[in-house]
């Protein structure tokens, strides 16, 4: 090393206060997770699409609020005032007004990729992070069926990504304006705070809280009775039927209510995994009909691990066109850390693809060249060790990466043309042909 | 629609100038062959990471140019000084140097994703795009082996790609600097770009141009006999190897040259998909030995579309360890585009994933969702027209999807357990059982 190179200025390397990265073996373990996310939105006919990550600030800052204002990263380049994304959502109603002539209604996309907010830091919050959402998106109308859709679809997700037992629960908003109206609840925001804490500070307390908001007793009962109705599905539905409610909203929702979990049954979704919840309310400005959540039965304590729900208008600040939608969406990232954290995700036992490691020794590495494309072309990711030194250092490469099976290619191998391959963990090895290599690796 | 609606401003929408967005048939296109450059990185053993977009700016301008700076998206937020990446590659380099010490050597990393560059508009080029990159680190050292096996992984990943014949060009940069330095070149730089003219310009106008640089007429003689060497690549490096040339770095290029081109040949590269191009040189500052690009044979005019090298050591900016690694990048939007644009990509045929598009009649729903549930089981990409309407509304929907199949489902075919699913194309119709379907489809 020359002594300009010496004595060259070291820059300290990190990353941003409030970012993550993974270390290849969390990496590898968080990717298999993403793609069974894409590949079960792929299964019901989702389309993907991949927007930019900087926008115009007027785009993105159309429908503007007080956080999102103050979170998001926006700058100036030249003239332009430009801004990173902060969800995915804003730029689907900009993509769908944009280019409405040119799509298929009812648009159904999935978007996985970052989003950006800087939040103050804090544990299992991020400044970059991914959300992976669907949403189904109708040009004027949209059949009620596509919100139970949405539940099989979460299903089929948490089902495969093998957490443990889940509860998909829906609501309805307009059940909650409907009762909500009817019982004379005015800052339905304030008293939605209220209930929510029922099952901390118990029946007894929220109605004392309830009453000082100016609630009636009569009225405050009849929220209590409401929000604590309980039992499967189609019973909660036959319970609202059964309140004597003069309010046509709230009609209205017990009937979509209803509907959405006739369809549920329809699509297979065991019992056990779907509830109706009716202190579910979601974004209080946003959505209009259903709406959704999903907790880890197991793990209450994560809060709501997928959540969305039905909006009348997607892109009224874009388009006068009324495209009324349904979506859902997964905190990737967070969900990520939290069951890292949590100790549910098995760690991952390996920090690559690769299903096997090849080591030639002198002489023998055509053959071994050979037999990784034989491999590879078989659909086995197989990985050939290039570098010279000691076997033990070959064996460490190999333990470290956590890759199950290693073969180490002599003359004799060849002589037998065979690949004797060691199983790294039961430390068990035997003689293999190519296709009976491809039968053990494939599993 | 409300008054207030109806008076609400719209804000056109579009997206930044300089930046692109796929529609849905391109998208599927693009990420088609996204997922061939993963599944072949993998299929290598190359391993994923995910940096931040966003870095801190002292990171990536520690080796600071005057493109960079003038094109980096950089700002701050409160006190930070941040910014979004321009390439994968000084994001590698700070990773590395900061968890090296959990890292498996040779690291064998693949990075997928998007890089910003301010960079003026022009056709072809954009402000937000894809890198897919490859590098093999080494600790310290790092075998010439890794060189060639690079030259294997772009052979795979262009014939999966299916763009027809291309070729894989190589030279080394020792070899290079070894020549001129031999023949009294001290601007290399500027002999580089007018030795690149040959093809355009012919052999007498470059001398004339060389000679104008001050090097006497044997130099030049020398030069361009030199850039001239033709053959298959083992020809060219004993074409090398005859020249009588005192030079230690040049001999040592030549050796290297030689080494990558046997262990090409044990890599099962046709020699028609590999050559030497001694006039290829690549970043000056950056690379030290082995230089790639590559060419598709039918459309030189789109330049290289995947280049690369060997470097003595990825980040010296961030640490003392010597890091010798070897590596390549596609810039994926650019390529798409250029294929798009020249025509060489066949158009996709659809905008979905989905291989199949069940239509439920009246009272149909529940055999139609259950039909869509096997399929999907069995692997298939299975979507469900939920929505009321005519047939002929479904069926306008099928087409702009550009779906291959359709299913009607009537009581007729609840009666007889079959899918009547039709061929789009060929307009042909036919009964299947669900696993005879999922054979159908699976082709």
């Amino acid at each position: 090393m020359s002594d300009t190179e010496n004595s060259k200025k070291i820059i300290e390397p990190s990353i941003l206060s409030g970012f993550i990265e993974l270390l290849p073996r969390e990496q590898v373990a968080f990717n298999k997770m993403k793609d069974i996310i894409r590949d079960t939105y792929e299964s019901y006919g989702f389309i993907p699409i991949d927007t930019p990550v900087l926008e115009k600030s007027e785009i993105l800052l159309a429908k503007s609020g007080g956080e999102t204002e103050k979170q998001i990263y926006r700058f100036q380049k030249g003239d332009t005032d430009m801004a990173m994304r902060f969800d995915l959502t804003v730029p689907l109603a900009r993509f769908v007004a944009q280019h409405a002539g040119e799509l298929a209604f009812p648009f159904k996309r999935y978007h996985i990729g970052k989003v950006y907010r800087g939040e103050r830091p804090q544990k299992g919050r991020f400044r970059e992070f991914y959300q992976c959402d669907i949403d189904i998106i109708g040009n004027g109308s949209l059949s009620i069926n596509n919100d139970a859709e949405i539940v099989s679809v979460i299903n089929s997700v948490f089902k495969k990504l093998d957490f443990g037992a889940f509860t998909i629960m829906i609501n309805n908003r307009k059940v909650l304006n409907g009762f909500f109206e009817s019982v004379g609840v005015t800052d339905k925001t304030e008293v939605m705070r209220i209930i929510d804490k029922i099952d901390k500070i118990g029946r007894e307390n929220v109605a004392e809280e309830l009453i000082k908001t100016g609630l009636s007793e009569t009225n405050v009962e009849k929220i209590l009775d409401f929000i604590t109705i309980e039992g499967s599905a189609v019973e909660v539905v036959e319970k609202l039927k059964s309140l004597t409610m003069d309010n046509e909203e709230f009609k209205t929702g017990v009937t979509e209510l209803e509907e959405v979990t006739k369809y549920i049954k329809a699509y297979n979704v065991e019992e056990s995994s779907f509830a109706i919840n009716l202190k579910i309310a979601r974004g209080l400005d946003y959505y209009t009909g259903t709406v959704y959540e999903t907790v880890l039965n197991d793990y209450p304590q994560l809060g709501s691990i997928c959540s969305g729900g039905r909006y009348d208008n997607l892109a009224s600040n874009y388009t006068k066109q009324s495209l009324p939608g349904v979506g859902i969406s997964i905190g990737l990232s967070r969900l990520f850390y939290q069951l890292s954290a949590a100790g549910i995700l098995k760690e991952a036992d390996t920090s690559t693809t690769s299903k096997i490691l090849l080591v030639p020794m002198d002489g023998t590495l055509e053959y071994t060249l050979k037999s990784a494309s034989l491999l590879r072309e078989a659909g086995i990711n197989t990985e050939v060790y290039l570098n010279s030194g000691k076997m033990g250092k070959k064996f460490a490469y190999a333990d470290k990466l956590g890759i199950k099976f290693v073969s180490v290619i002599g003359e004799d191998e060849i002589a037998r043309n065979v690949l004797s391959i060691k199983d790294m963990k039961s430390g068990e090895q035997k003689d293999y042909s190519i296709s009976e290599a491809v039968e053990l690796l494939k599993n």
